[in-house]
């Protein structure tokens, strides 16, 4: 049975499992101060076209918001974040557990605005209540929606007037960067936000997010707080040798528009199908809502998860593409759809 | 140049990454559900004679110690540990981080005594100070040293009589098993310890540490636990593949031989010349005590650190084999020992 | 001008003021285990009708708030607040400091509901999301409604279903309990939660809060978590006395009731005008809802705050009365109600 | 029986219950924004030669001690202290619950020496260690020792030099100053610390400690972490009104110069009988070593605290005096003393 439940159900792109394997007997210095980290680095700062700009791989995705957000801010401080978002719904309270309240937002399609971020910073007033302190982004959403470079600036400037910080959660950035609407590049976002991430995990590492502090103030002494944490892998080159691979030749970027392309078509087919979406379908990540009674007999071929009961006996499901997803299943998957959901 | 300088220097074992090699394609459960995860805690439970003992794979070691910590005591609770422990020296405070005071009492060869745990429970009398709670032992030891079947019986009574749980940090129990001073199985440590881990990084494997929860009391809801901290990965599979390579035909024994094999060999000769050690040289680690004016010459050669300045011009050096350390590099060690320190 | 901005601009009732005195050469055993402190929760506890209950006096309500959640609740368990809780709005993260996070439910009048209750426990459904562990009540609630004993009682029921401890902070339970709403006694409070505070600070006292321990699982070692949070204070004694004072011939009640008297008064004024309430008053907090234009004459008289904007150029402002409110000031704010109100 | 147990067991000095009791039925302003509050910052700015201090009234010695490092310091940072240091031993691990490592010094005769914190800083080298970020002082220290202007000078260089914070627990300050041994004024203090606090509890108040922080990068938002601890009074006042009352016509120096007078007599008597002390005894706590057959004798008419068993059954003991000792008790126990242990 093939399984659209997440992007992350296969081990390393070829490529990627492939330089592992070529460096596996070298000896490398520990902690990710070896040749190969080194050099995932220089190739991902060519990108972002920020020489200055600190790297640091991480080994998974909730580390890596819980490392940002208690590492950058305050004990009082607390961060604003969509209702859908990441940190506030899937992982299991870290960011409080590290002492910071996250503020929520009523999310539009997954998605922050100026005007409830704006509101959030209005009503925390005085010393009684947290301080804002922090924007969180994700893109792609948790919907799998995307930021456009306008949104994403006035976002920016909002920050900038409110002295808040601007974090954006990249665990699938490959997806976001690769959709048909995104018209951001790695070094607008750099130079946008303070800190970012761009998720290894999710578009072809076995593990490793590579995170991305920009702003200078915010560089100083973060490997004491990655390795409080926990975050210090001994074999530090093991992400550092993944990264090289998805940062040579582009690997990366191929690997997000293959996984969008593969959902790309999973969409039209749904489309032709007048099926409706929860959210638009723009990313490795599509909501359709089809009717309950169909799930049944779709669950019997493929896995997927259910996001949504909505109304008239419909839900919203989950179906998630990867860099490993083969045209053979998408045609299987849209085979049967267009076989059972069309009149 | 031949690094004697960890044993986490190289990749995974080659049978270890060939099972990650022939899984790779596999679509496998998320966050450590999967098939090899399941047969891997299998392999390992039946060395324990603890069907019911719980396992759980963790990244790293740092984040085992804390998770282990901070999941079993209550916030006024402290741990035990030599003052030479991982927990007291080399985790930048992590423990500290999620709360909980470090109680550090003289290490004997970096082991800890049932007189020492027994002082230190004295001392803390009433409700102005921490309440001891928990012992936190390395076997081996961050001196390389080994606690026999006798010495961890003892300390399992104190515990017993003075309400305190038993946690052994196994990151390099690889090693300990296969040291020659050892009589410990793993069911023996299952069966003296509430909790412990078997040491993957530095036995062969690319990451992944395995939990032991063997106190009943201990186990409920560990998974939100591990997820809160940020270590509960995605591709749970890679740890799990792993420790299933590891735990298949003895492997992760062999491994621990191998090291132990190729110390024993730079012991001897060590030992032939007559050089005195900080503590006695059983695993994996030694620490011959070495001419100053002799090292700038050795660091030429090979790679390894210096543990402490000692009298009398000399230094306590830290040489380190792992599974990966070939006989030959062994062989240019001694020779060159041979050849400098004979007289 | 007189304020009406809150229940603790005076300091103590005379009568614990006079005890104070009385006593104040006296050498008094340190941090709480004075004669007083116990006498203070002898007579407590006979009101409570449970001999056996654990009770510490804490100086403040954020300190309780935060002292109680942070013991009782294991690191990735969280607390159900309304939305408008003072733990969610007005303690400056306090709770989410202590590592836990603050569940909201939307208020209803500023109280809980069972239905609302129980959503929030199906919906945190596994473990990428925090565990539902505890409900967090106030009585009186922010917008100065009280809980009946019915609604309480259907509380606790939904709270043994699903496994929750049920928390309230009476920080203004004096003035609660003497509300003609209100059918509840100490010790339904006691019999119908596992924690409970009585508060002294908005009832007569310089400072203190009387924290009440009924389950019995829930008391251990209580004295260390006090201790660690900074909440033993040497002279235990001076909230001991205070609370000997305040439990001395029912002085605790009649606070509380000529506080809501004086409330009444202005209640029936206003209501008499046909003026409208955000919540129902019912304390001796009240939430009139005033012209805007009127509220500038107002302020030259009185003080007092403005709790939300409405709609028609409308506010709701707080009108609170305490222990220490005079019959005088009552009658002047009325007749000034009455001159410029009257149409 | 009269108590020499320490310097909390009565209430407050008459001047200070005074004012308490004059100022009991005006309506003051909350949470410290009282003008009494505000007249006794400005009264102990007077003395500080530092009009830009910022001075805030905090209930208690623990609290103020974990307020003060956990908003100074970043989550890896660590404290010095001395190994005898309050936050070491008597805090039931306050410093540690807020996240942040004690690293310990041994202490010479309570003190922390300039070579000691050197040491402490070169050995914690890199990330892997915590950093070191602050020290940590008492004056008097837990032995009754006070440091002098040339002590505090030179830690105060070592603190430049290594970009450490300089702390100093005055909980027993009016006493310290006060000292025969101290050429410390309050404006030395705060020139040469970054942030100290100048202790009501052990000096004639019901509760509360000034502290003053004066590095100016330390003030902004100090009442978030204040309310955030819970250690924001709604009757701020009641602190406020007690320092207004210590620091008019100098009440507070002369409190602590009451108590070292009466220490002082004692001290004189134990020395004409050639008793040894555990430390100089210098301010209001005093260690003599005394017989321990002897102490039996001296229980029943004193009550005290036996610090430390020392060799040939012999004990040191802890007497302290406070601005509620008077001279006929301590004319009694030096009767006594002179009587049982002449020879």
């Amino acid at each position: 049975m093939y399984s659209f439940m997440n992007d992350y159900s296969e081990g390393a792109h070829p490529k990627v499992l492939e330089l592992l394997i070529k460096s596996n007997l070298e000896q490398n210095t520990g902690y990710g101060e070896d040749t190969h980290t080194i050099r995932a680095k220089e190739s991902i700062k060519k990108l972002l076209l920020k020489e200055k700009a600190d790297i640091h791989f991480i080994p998974g995705g909730t580390q890596t918001n819980l490392l940002v957000i208690s590492s950058f801010l305050r004990p009082f401080e607390a961060v604003i974040a969509a209702d859908t978002g990441h940190i506030n719904v899937h992982e299991t309270g870290a960011i409080e557990a590290t002492g910071h309240k996250v503020i929520t937002v009523p999310n539009k399609d997954g998605k922050v605005t100026p005007k409830d971020i704006l509101e959030a910073v209005r009503f925390h007033s005085d010393e009684h209540m947290v301080k804002t302190a922090m924007v969180y982004l994700s893109d792609s959403t948790e919907l799998g929606t995307v930021y456009t470079k306008e949104e994403l600036y006035k976002i920016r400037q909002v920050c900038n007037r409110e002295g808040l910080l601007l974090f954006l959660d990249g665990a699938r950035l490959g997806s976001a960067l690769a959709s048909e609407e995104n018209d951001l590049e790695l070094s607008d976002i750099a130079e946008l936000t303070d800190v970012f991430y761009i998720g290894g995990t999710k578009n072809g590492a076995l593990l490793g997010e590579a995170l991305v502090i920009v702003k200078e103030e915010l560089k100083a002494n973060f490997r004491y707080l990655i390795k409080q944490r926990g975050a210090l892998m001994a074999k530090g080159f093991v992400a550092g040798i993944q990264f090289e691979a998805l940062f040579s030749d582009g690997l990366f970027f191929e690997l997000g528009e293959h996984a969008n392309e593969m959902a790309g078509r999973i969409r039209d087919t749904l489309k032709a199908l007048k099926v409706e979406f929860l959210a638009p379908p723009v990313s490795n990540q599509l909501f359709p809502i089809l009717p309950d009674e169909f799930l049944e007999e779709l669950k019997e071929e493929f896995a997927f998860s259910v996001q949504k009961k909505m109304e008239n006996d419909k839900s919203a499901v989950r179906f998630v593409t990867s860099w490993a997803t083969t045209p053979e299943s998408v045609e299987a998957l849209c085979g049967f759809l267009n076989q059972k959901l069309k009149r």
